[in-house]
């Protein structure tokens, strides 16, 4: 599958979002990627369904992946489908009837997908790899901004692959966390195919530049054949 | 007390944050209502710390009142006052030490008031009175927009009101929730004297315009004598 | 008002409820109590909206008095004014927003009304006497039965009652708790003039016989005049 | 084993179900299936102990089998065995110590289980194999009515199977959701020997005819060989 | 009533405390405070029931006086009472049936009372004077050592002796909470009769003199008449 | 690695707590096992961070090894980090964020492990064996005493001994619940070699002795070899 370059609007300026994503976008990037926190999953509060209809009313029409870091996961879904989520992924944590929530999302309209944190176990892809369009690996714990890639991500990346070859099916592999021009080599090469990067890319004056580097770097590692 | 017009940006266009907050301070607002809502204590989502910093970051310098929907409270107080919160308010249900919380965040350097539901009796102001700084009487069900004004709060504000004025202390008495143009007028007699106002503001064309109509309402209620 | 006798099915036979419930509404009952637990805002579960449905399909048309002892009690309400509950009852500590709720109860079509436990006190009356039809007052800790009833109730019956005249609405005064043939007149002089009853009727040979001598004695006590 | 058809009350007439639940085991049903749902772990509230209890006193001696779809689990077990219990069920995620809640049902005098949603991983299974006398596959997700039987059941409901052999122990294998006369026999093939049905009997108008259509699709399927 | 000094093993010595609480006796103390905190209820989590028996069994004889800072408060109730607890206090916003618990408590043996947050106002006592024994006035936040005498606690006190006189009832009234020689006479003459000190003791040499100068404080403030 | 003793103090005399452990350290004892229960992860309410201070502060610098029974779990870790604690382990089922769990540990300077019960399955290893310094398999169900150790434990030892050993890490492998001299020899031989003894040592007249018979075994079993 073509790589995809998510950048995470976390890291962009909220008093002036749209502006933000539009020019992101512009620079490049395929997909937007919005991380949602609800002050219980995890210890921040930052973004709900609203801001997401703010871009879709502002005139953005690319992909957006919504990333739940909430507890519990199925009141919300609806009021994100309805405000523009392209994606809807969650934690299998946080949901007691994975299988449903997955359901529910697909339902209204949204592609779905699991995420994993550092230590959590791939069982969870069991009995579920009929049902989702993405797997996204936390290359750092969620919550916190600044962290470094978590070098360990790259085996469960290869295992994850391995899962997703192993299952026929077109399942994006995406992995959130400490994603830079430095590093996106080796983790394309370990099978990841999109790519949320946030003060990597809004940190810097040219956000094209750091785009197309990180591009030029998943191509130079042979990944995707 | 002089009369305060606060916009609450949760009707504001979240994908130009900065200068939608930048134009209403502009056409005569006083202080900026932020709502917070964490899809626990109310069943929605809004926006966290990350966008007042933002706020602020943008230039803002405007008190920024940021009323917290959430539960627990404790955790995001500093987080607030830290991205550049002026009051915190919380809803006294959403504490178990009332007391301890209003301590927290006077010690972040922030004013700090109790939010009233429609339902909610006032015995939880019995031994705060001398802690506070603004008590905000919501006068819809919070969680939800496009909701009237309940009348029955025009009374409650007079209750209110009266002990404020027993107390000997300058306490803000804050409405929240249906307020405007056409209702503002008897919301001021009955005495409050901060007002909360989303889409009678937002929904406009000219922000000015509405808020001096506002204000023109309250002068001419005779409140605050 | 005239006094109503509401047999609580807690006590009836669950084998066959609809035989139960249709003798005891020909025995001369008024309405059917129906006591919800949830195993959490009480340490019992008992019967949910699909047995109040069974009873509608049965051909029960008697009003079904649906007192929730569940926490929370939001987003059971449509499902039991769709399985035909007349009238929602709910304890206050149980919900974060009463006048949502109450607001809810009756967007279903449903009559609504607040529960007390014995040591609650009746603050929470402060501000929605204008938007319930009933008031509840347990006359025992809800969850356990076999209880008997306690005298303190008498005097805050007194005391709703008197409320209740204030108000000037029409509002039923429930009780709920070891209210039997022995107590009932005190109970109505005390100003309840709706009776739920469990054991009392349904331990009896002859429910016509036994809601005849509560009748009585509720008329003997010179209550509702 | 002998395969046994547990007929689920959830379709039942709650209205008159000592009747129903006669009539079904006279029709031929082996076991009760009894589906307590507590508007927590499920959002649906059906029934509890005392539904439980009544059905014994109304003479009903076959095995009743109590599928737990509440959270937590272990308060209500004793309240369940108390009731008639036969065999109790519960949810791995809805007790933070299994192998406690295994001992506590068994020192109660019923057989046990463990219940598997349909993502549920089967690890849980990996250190409980000698505690427990049921599996139970969910082929729906627990809650709603009128769902189809998920597919993806047939090769989960075979690697239980061969767990269940190389475990060497009598181990039941029940399956829950849109079972019917038309999936019943590839249901049996895959593995199961115990199936519960609900509308797929009590919206029948002969629980007979249709109960015995079911043994005879298991029987053709060679299944239990 | 005879005052009663009370000792908060909060600021004896863990590590020697059958030595600590007997010599705090010897030296004249009443009444062993016993502060139980669950790091739920409050952020700090403190000993248990097993602690509580070590006393008895070590020898001591004198009452002891459980605090709970727990939530919720039903299930340690009896573990207390059979550890040998003599009075058992409870903060009412931790039990949703504050009758049911106080009966609990007496129904093992232990006086009971209801414990108030310095913000906590007096109205769960409205309908509980008739079954409790002791009433707790927290002068500090629970949870926290080292926290000033909050001098509104004087008023609340006397608010509260009002009542208890009014109840023609002998109920103990207790205050906890930076109690010390130079202010537990003006705490006395505020109505109080049962004084928790921690540091303001155990941080002494000698235990006898501190206890004395506490008596003679309390004596010469002419409370108690 | 050399095998350790580690009293659990949960069998000691919690009214001289500092004499029994340096009792039982004088005997042989290598590290002090703190058992920490929040009336919430399990039904029991031990002892918090002041009693480990305590501890400190009467003199024991033997290592003390906190295994936390309490959810969530990453509030108190500094409190215990600040009061002593060389080790801190804690359940997987636990914490949401495990791998920020363990990094929170060792930034306060402790060693960290994972905690076994004994139903939970191994995969909570799968990602975390590059950051755990002890895995600790309960052998009976925590929260209660005077259990019996489950022999079952004895392959999980095994298997956990395996995947210490592939992973080429020294990760201490501990059992606690029911060891005692007699199965002592059998538990070491199985792998584990840190060895948790309540009552076996406590409720000994002479501690060294056993303690003495407990290496003995050890050391015959061959184990560490």
């Amino acid at each position: 599958m073509q790589p995809l370059i998510a950048p995470s609007i976390l890291s962009a300026d909220f008093a002036r979002l749209g502006e933000e994503v539009e020019e992101v976008l512009n620079a490049g990037a395929d997909v937007i990627h919005f991380d949602v926190m609800d002050n219980h999953y995890v210890p921040n509060l930052t973004i709900g369904p609203m801001v997401c209809k703010a871009l879709r009313d502002y005139g953005i029409t690319a992909p957006i992946d919504v990333h739940l870091m909430v507890k519990p996961v199925d009141r919300i879904i609806p009021d994100f489908a309805a405000a523009g989520a392209s994606i809807i992924t969650f934690h299998p944590e946080a949901s007691e009837h994975i299988d449903r929530t997955l359901q529910t999302i697909k339902e209204h309209g949204c592609q779905a997908g699991l995420v994993f944190n550092p230590a959590t176990p791939l069982h969870y892809l069991d009995y579920v790899m009929d049902k989702i369009d993405v797997i996204l690996l936390m290359s750092v714990n969620p919550g916190f901004g600044g962290q470094s890639f978590l070098p360990s991500t790259l085996d469960k990346l290869r295992q994850v692959k391995a899962r997703i070859k192993a299952s026929g099916r077109e399942i994006r592999l995406q992995v959130d966390g400490g994603v830079n021009v430095n590093n996106i080599g080796e983790i394309a090469a370990a099978g990841a195919d999109m790519f949320v990067a946030g003060s990597a890319i809004f940190n810097q004056q040219d956000y094209a530049e750091v785009i197309q580097q990180m591009r030029q770097q998943i191509s130079m590692s042979g990944s995707g054949k």
